[in-house]
């Protein structure tokens, strides 16, 4: 694994958090983004290397409105960029780790992304994800 | 701010969680330190200009103990690092965010560190940190 890629936020409102976390982060937020298959939207700051993702849920069933209504608002996943998703899945696996998708996934920000199970991961939910070329 | 410098993670046997995180990250643990200010004992790994930092609690009325009981191993803050944490604090509380302690204390790997009020803070706990010089 290269680096934190991003690290995701689950909120009930994005309008009212992007204000928020521009002034807790002291720096704008420089993208929002729609994401179908994901049931998500997104808005996206830069601390150094790593991302912070604000995730609002746009449908009852969106895994982050079972999320929040569980858990409350707060930190949902930790996404660590990886060379060779492919290879890192297989690696994982082999390990005992459990993938939450078998293949890659499209997922925000121009990225093919794969889960593991928490369960695994000291509850955890962690995300792969690559850059798509 | 200037990075994310770590992200906790509540754990509840650091024995098993550095043997499991080293696995994930692909990374050894390259420190281990006991807090004894914050009643736990740490363990570290290196992704990126990001560390992980796993929270062992040492005690029964360490906070991470309590996290623990309450909501499960996982997740439990990010650390930001401040070029001035006395005027980061400063300007934080001047935009309506509170702080958990009013100076800041001597955390892990050599720190000073502040933390926010998870309630301002759409749920997430917030440490800003800065080198001890």
């Amino acid at each position: 694994m290269l680096k934190v890629e991003h690290i995701g936020v689950a909120v009930t409102s994005l309008t009212d958090s992007i204000i928020l976390f521009e002034k807790l982060l002291n720096t704008p937020c420089y993208k929002t983004e729609k994401v179908d298959t994901e049931k998500v939207q997104t808005a996206f700051f830069k601390q150094g290397e790593t991302k912070i993702e604000l995730l609002e849920p746009t449908a009852e069933d969106s895994v982050i409105k079972k999320f929040i209504d569980k858990k409350g608002e707060g930190i949902h996943h930790i996404a660590f960029e990886v060379k060779d998703i492919f290879s890192e899945m297989q690696r994982l696996q082999n390990e005992g780790f459990v993938l939450l998708n078998e293949q890659p996934k499209h997922g925000a920000d121009n990225k093919l992304v794969c889960f593991l199970h928490p369960k695994n991961t000291n509850g955890v939910l962690i995300e792969l994800c690559q850059e798509k070329v």
